[in-house]
Formats: C-alpha cells, structure tokens, sequence
C-alpha cells in the first residue's frame, strides 16, 4: 500500500427530507450565498421553491447563477465569480448534478485566483491556494462530485476538457435525497450508472499490486452498480436501487478507492477530449471507450487483474487466463449495451477525420494512463478501434 | 437504506514517517497537550523519544498520563482530566492502541461534564456536549478507535464495562504507520484481527434488508481480515499485512459498514460483561464468544444473511441452506483457531458459577443484539455453549 492523507471532511446528509437541515448547515459558513442550478429540472421537481422557502426562512440572502450547461463552461464560472465579488457572497449552494457542482467548485477556487480561472486548470492544482466554501443538493447520481475536490471544466474557444483537484473544493456538506433523482430519464440514469462504474475501474486498474483492501472495495462498488443500475433504469421511482447508486457514486471517487495506490485515468483523458469537441454526455463517451481501452491495455503484464475483474466482479473462468480476461471485458461492454448506451463513436456523431485531432488534444499536457501508459499513437489507435 | 449523516471528518496521516507532521498537526490546535499512553512499550521501540522530541522542536508544552491499562479503567480518566484542569492543558494526544485513545476521547469529554465521569457512561450520549480536540499515534490495529468517536471504558468498583459515542470524540487526526506495530506480539496481532473482524460482522448481521453496498464493503473487509491477519502472525515485519490490517481496523468501524442501516452488537455486549469481570483480552472474548452467537441466532428469518455470509465470505456451498450456513459459522471458528485463539470461556478463567451475574450485567441497560434481541436467558445460554 502506497503512503496517503486521507482527508474526507465533506458531511453526507442522506435520506427523505434531508434538505430540511439545509438552512442550519448553511449558516454555519454565511448568510449571503450563490445559489447555482441548471436548467429548469429543479423547478418541474418542486425543488427550486421549497430550497427558496428554506432559505428565505432562514434570512439568508440569495443571489442565482442559472443555466449551467452539462460539460459546463469556463464561461458559466466567470460570471459565477463576479456575481460573488459584485454581491460580496459567502457561500455557493450548488444544486444539480456534477455539472452544476464542479462549476461552483471552479467559481470557490476562482474567487481566490487574481487572473482568469482558466489559468487554474492549465497552470494546475498547486495553483489554488484558498477557496469558498460550498455544500451541494444532489439530483443526478454519476460524478461524485458531492463529496470530492475535483471539477472538470470545459472550454469551448480552446475545445479543451480539463481538471483541477484540491481538498479545499470538497464541499463542506451535501444532501444526498434519492428521490430527487426519481425523476432523471432513463438514458440519463444508464449513463450516470456508466460514469460511476468507469471512476471505479480507473481506480481499480492501478499498476500497484499491493492494493488488496482497496481492490476488494472497488469490486464491492462494481457491483453495485451492476445490481442497482439496470433496477434504477426500469424502475426511476425505485428508492432501494436510487439510493444505492446515489451513495456509491460518493464512495467511487472520495478517495476510499484511490487513497494508497496510483490510479490510471486514460478513459477518462480520452474522453475529455471527445465530449470536450462534440458535446457528448459524459457517461457515454465512457461506454463506448472503456472497452476498447480494456482490449488495448489487456496484455502479459497486466493480465492478473483482468483476471482478478472477471472472476471477482462477473464470477466468469474460462478455459485459459486470457480467454478469462476477455469475457470479463465482453461482460462489461454487454452490461453497457443492456443499459442501452451506444457502442460506437460513429453513433454519437464523431467524424473519422477528427480523430488524429482528438488524440493529439488528449495527450497535449503528456501521456495518459498509469496501468498502461498511453502517447498520441495508442490513444489514437483506441480511437480508432471505438470508432 | 435507512437515513444517515455521514460526518467522517478523522484526517488520516498513512505510511512510513508521517510521524514527522506530528507537530504541524497538533499546533493548528494548541500548544500545550496531554500526551497519553500505555505501558513501555512506545519506549521501547523508540517512539516516545521521537515524539518528545519533534513536540520540543515545535515548541509544544507536555504534560504526560502513562500506565493507561489494556481494558481502560475510569480512574485513569480521572487522573486525565486533573492533569488537563490543573496545567490548562487544551489538547490531547493518544499514543497506543484502543484502549489509550479510548481513555484519551473520554478525559476529552469529561472535561466538559461537571459531576464524575463514570456519568457519562450511565446517563449516555447526548450527556456529551463539548470535547477537547485530540489526535492519535496508532500502535495497535483492532480497535478502530483512531476514526471514530466511540469509546469503552472500564469500572473496576461496579465490574461493568460500558460505551459512548459522539462525534466530537473523533479524533481530529490519527498517524498510522504500519512499521509501529511490528512489535506487536503475535497473540496480540491475532485477537486485533479478530477483533476488525467482530466489528465488521456487527454491523454486516443487520436486520435491515436493504443494505447492498454496506454488505459487499463488509464482506471486502472481512476477506482482508482472512487475507492478512495469518500472514501478520506468521511474519511480524510484513509491511503490508501490518498496512492492510490497519487500515482496515479504521475503515471497519468508521462509519462506513455501519451507516444506512440498524447494526447488531450483542457479541460486543457480552464481552464486555466478561472482560469487564475477568480482564480478558478483547480480541480473544470476542473469537470464543462469536461462533456461538452465530449458532444461536441462525434461524429461517436470519438464514439469508447467513448463506450471504458463507458464500461470499468462504465461498461455500453445501448441499442446503442451513448446511451451509453451519458451514459459514464453522469457517468462522476454523479461522479464529488458526489464529490460536482459544474456543471456550473456560479456557480463559471464566468460571461457570459466573455465568449467570454476566449474563445479569449484559442486559442491565436493556436487551442486547437487533439481528435478534437477547434478553437474560438467552445471553446465559450462549454463555453456557460457550462455556
């Protein structure tokens, strides 16, 4: 086991009506905050008023920043910083999925920063030296957002997808309701379900051996995800299969499986890049790539822990070793196909001459990928296999 | 999934020489602590000169409580906060195993009460409302108690051996350097991992049904435990075993198994009637008590859990569900055996004229266990197999 700091402060309020507890966990930082949510979904949900209701009793002073995209913009961020420094806000309460949370997390970050919070994602996470504290609503179970300091960000003059992690962009609370997410639509429930399955195989496919407990986890959360996913598709009103997946996608990516080994990340890196050009949901970018990136690393170096994955995770044993390995990968593109997701590049409007482009913006800051370490012609070649 | 508030806020410090943040750690508190152990054996293995003196280069005033006994007893308490009153003392450092940061959690809340200690433990909880913060330097994996708010103390006058919990008695940091516990003897190493392994097996014997994720984690920990607490044994310098064992102990009873649903901990309850009467270790109560509980309790409303338990545990598979049950349960014992752990309360100077006031002081407070709730005869039976 590799050394680590295990620092997850972020408090999980879970359950029915845990929003009720909103105004007191919010005055414990402010009385004047940024409130930031998407789209018109948490007002069909009933959502936007009761949380104004919560707040208004509570006199804390609101000002709004909506209409965060999903793959939200460096653009919805620079605006979020001057509504906070034009209003002298506190606090920001993000309330939506990973999209919504990682654009308040850029604004805490970018409200510290002297220049243009696009330096913070190029220049890198040693570049953040303070933050504003926030707490989150959940409606959408997938990023792990909620309960982590990272935030990816797009933009879209440079066609660029990036990252910035700190623990100072751990939000301080979240309320994690699972029927806030009963009314999610299916495709967007599959592709959530896909992007918390893809967090946990980027940590599980590590090049540390010694990595048992963590190892035992991460197939704990697999299969989670295999037994709830296809539950909360057919049945968006299932509580069990809602809150099982709503708390796994805590557990994914709040360190528990990542602390004490190096973890790969490629998919992901990859991914940034197409959905960065094309606008495609993260989680089936995911889908579609995870396989191919699976074929491609799968070799004699890294074969135990296909092994290690078909067996423990789809209980598969196949006549030899690489055959074993193999199904366990055909196992995981079949879980995605029966969630629906598409298995191709092409059927999400990729264009084949794009895909040397896409390589290159995937390795611009070097390689990605630890379990296998990956330059432009291998990311290209997966590419390629996906397309 | 029942509804929870998870507030995990322990900063972990994992690996070799993170001993060596020790002081930048305690002054984001104070500057003069109570530094808290056991007997002689940090001396021994050097660790007390290495915290004097990193606390003398950081200019930390010291005042020491030593000779905090295994099974902690409320007279060190005492002796705790009289020294915390009298030098003004704002911190407090545990260095040991549970039963040092045990006694350490409870002067931290004592010094907020204003009648005797021992109070806390018979009027409960919510008698906690403030605490001194303190970190821990863990010598010893079992416990758990270097993540937790829980402590267990011990009243010699009264032979009762009770608990609290809070969460202001989490440690607001925890070192925990697997190379501190190469020197635990081996039966020591062996009742620690029995220990992990009863805390894991309380919470995963819950009557709430719905608990997927929580029981795969559960069942993670526990094949770790499996894994390597023999290879701990057998090789007191495997740095791994010691990493797996000790990060384990924290995740086991942080929170983590434990939140979302009703957890059981009659075994507990037992056991500590016993060492509370007799001084035996805890680990080796809990690897006699243990396989009997189980034998107990397996009926037609528990068996689901039980063949959960075996199949996914021991991977066993007998020709019927209770067959394969027993199996699990037998599984469980040959395990504890293979740590050379003793089978019988006999075995450990319990004598059987005893048993009845031990089953008495088990349900003073009430009935023990939620799987199924034991009441007086039916803790004297367990006894009496047990015996």
């Amino acid at each position: 086991m590799l050394d680590f700091t295990y620092a997850v402060l972020t408090k999980i309020l879970f359950g029915r009506n845990t929003i009720d507890r909103l105004d007191e966990e919010i005055e414990r930082y402010a009385d004047r905050i940024l409130f930031v949510y998407g789209g018109g979904s948490i007002k069909r949900i009933g959502l936007y008023d009761t949380i104004l209701k919560i707040l208004d009793t509570g006199d804390i002073d609101v000002v709004e920043l909506s209409g965060v995209q999903p793959n939200p913009r460096i653009t919805s961020v620079r605006q979020g910083i001057q509504l906070c420094k034009d209003n002298n806000l506190e606090f920001i309460l993000a309330v939506g999925g990973g999209s919504v949370i990682d654009c308040a997390k850029t604004i805490a970050a970018g409200m510290y920063y002297e220049g243009d919070p696009w330096d913070l994602f190029v220049l890198g996470d040693s570049t953040i030296r303070a933050a504003l504290p926030l707490g989150t609503i959940l409606t959408f179970a997938g990023t792990g957002s909620e309960m982590n300091g990272n935030a990816v960000i797009s933009n879209q003059e440079t066609e660029e997808k990036l990252a910035i992690h700190h623990d100072l962009l751990r939000p301080r609370f979240s309320i994690l309701d699972p029927t806030s997410t009963f009314s999610v639509p299916k495709d967007q429930t599959a592709a959530g379900t896909v992007d918390i399955y893809s967090h946990i195989l980027e940590q599980y496919f590590s090049p540390t051996k010694d990595a048992f407990v963590q190892d035992r986890l991460a197939e704990s959360l697999l299969k989670t995800c295999i037994q709830y996913g296809p539950i909360a598709v057919a049945e968006p009103t299932n509580y069990e299969a809602r809150a099982q997946l709503m708390w796994t996608s805590s557990l994914a990516l709040n360190g528990l499986l990542g602390y004490g080994r190096i973890t790969d990340w490629a998919t992901h890196g990859i991914e940034h890049a197409v959905s960065a050009a094309y606008d495609v949901t993260h989680g089936i970018g995911l889908a579609i790539l995870t396989p191919f990136w699976m074929e491609y690393v799968l070799n004699e170096e890294t074969l135990s822990k296909f092994i290690d994955y078909a067996h423990n995770v789809w209980s598969v044993n196949e006549k030899n070793d690489f055959a074993t390995a193999k199904r366990g990968i055909e196992k995981t593109r079949e879980f995605f196909t029966s969630l629906e997701m598409p298995t191709r590049l092409r059927d999400v409007g990729v264009k084949d001459t794009k895909l040397d482009e896409l390589a290159e913006k995937t390795v611009l800051y070097g390689t990605v990928g630890k379990l296998k370490k990956l330059g432009k012609s291998d990311v290209l070649t997966i590419l390629q296999n996906a397309y």
